[in-house]
């Protein structure tokens, strides 16, 4: 881990429409928001531009520089930020054939793109009589890792499914990351049963810094998403959060506590792959 | 996974004294106990049947087939329950340059010894003005993973600190166990913490039943245990625990519950080993 430093984490808890200048208009305005209260890397949730349903992301689906991503560069350049920019739906190219992808794109604050995550794991799940959403059946899945670098250090990226793998957080850690930061949208299920343990468990098995940005909650929506935009410490522990309306979740980051958590409970250097493979060894990202 | 059986599961948080007899006896009275309740498996906490102490490991400390084990083996079959045997400080032979080991012994209901676990990861921490322990200082190190079979199901062991390395659970879950059981002690800062933590992310990561057996709190020892026996489910949801006072902690197992979970959330197909390694690849146990 190179030199430390604290910087400002700001989760921006967007309420999202199906009308994508809306989205586009509104995220611009909470992300200039959020930088003049002193953030200095700056979340959006996943999906942020479009409401989250399979027969959607075609329709609202845009290629890499398309009108969201132009956006984004522009919104991170204004406000002078980092921004990690939720996701859109990705068209991979103008074909009838293209591939679709939920895709993280990450941008510096002079505007340029620093890093791309296409969400690795799809979201096909099947709670009986509770809830049942296959992003399979019009997305294909990432190829690969992200870790993305700042001034602060590296950050992995995942997006909200993503962080029920635990090989992503630990491959990031052991890369030197000092936090996983997941856009994602956990639904009225998953949601308190699961959102805020995956965090503090990534957090605290991996000694870094674990934040999730969720979209508000919208009732009329199809998909009703948890919210609860929440950063968890090194040692597990909830450092902010808030509830389900709009909102912007704000954490000092203090990558200092990495290392302290790390010489007091010092897992970093105990394990034992004399016993168990290291699942990072080998790992290019 | 084999054919599922339910099962009851008993966690006895025992008093542990200085004296091993008293202890010995105790331990004996509480499986018996949790036998006439119903239970099938029992559990009895890490150093059951000595203070937990670097300075009391080596004059403790017994044979594999010494004074405690054989009361074990005698618990186990008078009981007529599959016994994990707590830990207690292991002498490798009768050398003056003996290895100690904190392990524990699990034993069927023919008191037949069905599995040794010496404790992988010691417990080497320092929490600046809270807490500073070194099993090192007179421990060696187990070298390998434990995974016994029962006619309920496999389930593999860990003691104590073994927990926050979650390669464990995963290799353990991945090779068709159906828990992990866990006798530790964590303490009055660790505990709060991290305790339940722990035990609720290695059971919603791998979809297996988690539990953790401690001695009963007894605030004039040396080294104060944080109690709280638990019992997590596949979901991650805490099904059965108590407070710091002995106690003996009451579980179904239901192990159709595994599949129930993994059906809903399917993460046990969808792990995605070509971007990733598996950590359990490989794996002989």
């Amino acid at each position: 881990m190179s030199k430390a430093k604290s910087f400002n984490l700001a989760l921006v808890q967007l309420s999202v429409t199906a009308n994508k200048e809306i989205n586009l208009h509104n995220a611009r305005n909470k992300v200039l928001q959020a930088a003049q209260n002193g953030a200095n890397v700056v979340v959006l949730p996943e999906c942020f531009n479009s409401p989250y349903g399979t027969q959607h992301f075609p329709q609202f689906a845009e290629p890499l520089h398309g009108q969201s991503a132009q956006a984004l560069s522009s919104i991170a350049r204004d406000a002078n930020v980092y921004l990690i920019g939720g996701s859109f739906p990705e068209r991979a190219d103008d074909s009838a054939a293209s591939k679709f992808y939920n895709t993280c794109t990450i941008w510096d604050p002079k505007g340029e793109r620093i890093g791309v995550h296409r969400k690795i794991h799809l979201f096909d799940i099947d709670v009986p009589g509770k809830i049942r959403f296959q992003e399979s059946e019009t997305l294909s899945p990432g190829q690969s890792l992200t870790h993305i670098t700042t001034p602060y250090g590296k950050i992995g990226i995942g997006i909200c499914y993503d962080i029920r793998f635990p090989e992503l957080a630990m491959i990031a850690a052991r890369k030197g990351c000092i936090a996983m930061i997941y856009p994602g949208a956990f639904n009225m299920t998953t949601g308190p049963l699961h959102w805020e343990l995956l965090q503090r468990a990534r957090a605290i098995d991996n000694q870094i810094y674990v934040a999730a940005c969720s979209p508000a909650r919208d009732t009329g929506s199809e998909y009703v998403a948890w919210g609860h935009s929440t950063v968890v410490d090194p040692l597990g522990k909830v450092i902010a959060t808030t509830e389900d309306a709009e909102d912007i979740v704000y954490a000092t980051i203090e990558v200092d506590k990495i290392e302290e958590a790390r010489r007091s409970i010092p897992v970093t250097s105990q394990r034992r792959f004399d016993v168990y493979r290291d699942v990072a060894q080998g790992v290019e990202v």
